[in-house]
């Protein structure tokens, strides 16, 4: 079991409040420092016990931690490992929970320089459109995958360190390559948000926007529910993720002109074969969760 | 009260079940009889109790009912229509519960004649993705809207008779013209069930489709919940109301161009704008939503 001494969550949101409560439900850290742009929101992570300090600046925070989870959007990333720097011990490891994984890298490089060694780069596949310290909860990632994604220079011992501070969280870790990782997430949760905002903006700027609010139901309210996420948060992940998201998107909407090629045509059995074969392919995928009790 | 002595359910599924069950927990019904294509559906309604009898054919179906509720998939209507018409007696009313409503009312006039009168189109809104009369329940109706879209033609005490069935159940009633109702769900019903099923598909498709849905996680299987909805009945939904479902579709895929503009130019403040005022609808409809009881 991994015994932690302190933990540094910079950002108490849902992710890093979830991974500061998981911790303590495991007995693996004994001290949880509290470190961001809102002095509130980590007065009120303190009253919820989800911290159990607040770092008033980066140099009292990184005092004696082993272990910094950067847990803000990702467009706040690099300045939070500019500032953490100069007080960057040497036993120290610094990783974090950003979507998008190749910008986080590269920025960690290119501040951290050499001491990028004590830098793993993560992303525990967990979150809700429900944000915030008051979401935060000690079982958010058990039996979820977190993947890390280690550059050539990130040193073992951290990754390792890493990997079983997660495990004590519950989840199950996976290595992949930041290319791959913002590939596949691109495709798998950046691209149907996207879709989802979408949706609602195109339906909300029209003069019937009333109307059709007032007959949309219970299939239109899950499709959009990731329609209500953070748009701060998003418009990061879809900025710096913007390659491979504009591939998906257009891969989408190449998907998209072929299926109204059907309807124009009235095609009623190519339309059905690509819903049957959707519908296959989603219910094949939902059974492999529930084994895996994933949610 | 309406208390009506017969009725019957042509397709005993989730739709048609639902409601032979809310008219029975009301008092509203006296006998529910239920005709369709496949013996063991029905006897399986039989043992359930959301059917009282089954009919062997239309003949003997249509003898002395009050109401008939068609809830096949809308493509298998016409025929139906046809079956049933050489035992309309008098006094019996036809209505619907299918998703698209012009392509019906329209085969109803073709069909039905001068009849057409005794014909009420309607679409509960209401529904899952999980279908059969195993899944129908008493109470799928209440605090729903109920959509009847009368034609010049239709009869004021059918009209009204069909009204009072579905207020039993616990419906809240709207009257639509039928190009109306057809527009507002190609946009809120029939658009993101087209948009979930492409998404799908187009990743099923591909070689790491593995690893894709291996990664795939709560957003996504929200998104995509409807792509698990039967094929048969969208396949069908999508043909007969394609022109507004075209429209549709390509005003969304020009709402994703637009997207597209934003994100190769790294526009984040245009697609924060668009994400928050996505997020902002949809909060003040899910606002509105809970305020009405509805789910």
């Amino acid at each position: 079991m991994v015994k932690l001494n302190k933990i540094v969550i910079a950002g108490v949101g849902l992710i890093g409040g979830s991974f500061a409560l998981a911790l303590k439900q495991a007995g693996a850290v004994r001290e949880v420092v509290g470190i961001g742009r809102t002095r509130a929101t980590l007065e009120r992570a303190k009253q919820l016990g989800v911290i159990d300090a607040i770092a008033d600046d980066w140099a009292g925070a990184m005092q004696g931690a082993d272990l910094v989870l950067l847990a803000m959007p990702v467009g706040a990333m690099e300045a939070a490992l500019q500032a953490l720097l100069p007080h960057l011990e040497a036993h120290t490891v610094v990783t974090d929970g950003g979507s998008t994984k190749r910008d986080i890298l590269q920025a960690a490089e290119r501040i951290l320089g050499a001491r990028v060694a004590q830098f793993v780069p993560g992303h525990p596949i967990a979150g809700s459109e429900k944000g915030g310290a008051a979401a935060a909860q000690a079982d958010l990632y058990r039996d979820r995958r977190v993947v890390l994604t280690p550059g050539s220079a990130t040193g073992t011992d951290g990754l390792a360190l890493v990997r079983t501070a997660w495990e004590a969280c519950g989840a199950k870790v996976d290595i992949l390559s930041t290319a791959a990782h913002d590939r596949v997430f691109a495709a798998v949760s950046h691209l149907p948000h996207l879709l989802a905002y979408a949706l609602v903006h195109e339906f909300a700027a029209r003069d019937n926007a009333g109307e059709l609010f007032g007959f949309a139901a219970g299939g239109f309210r899950d499709f959009t529910r990731i329609a209500s996420s953070h748009p701060e948060m998003w418009r990061d992940i879809c900025i710096v993720n913007r390659a491979p998201l504009i591939a998906e998107l257009d891969a989408y909407m190449a998907a998209l002109l072929r299926l109204r090629t059907l309807l124009a045509a009235a095609d009623a059995n190519g339309l059905e074969a690509v819903f049957a074969a959707a519908r296959q392919a989603r219910d094949e995928w939902l059974h492999g969760m529930s084994e895996n009790a994933e949610e």
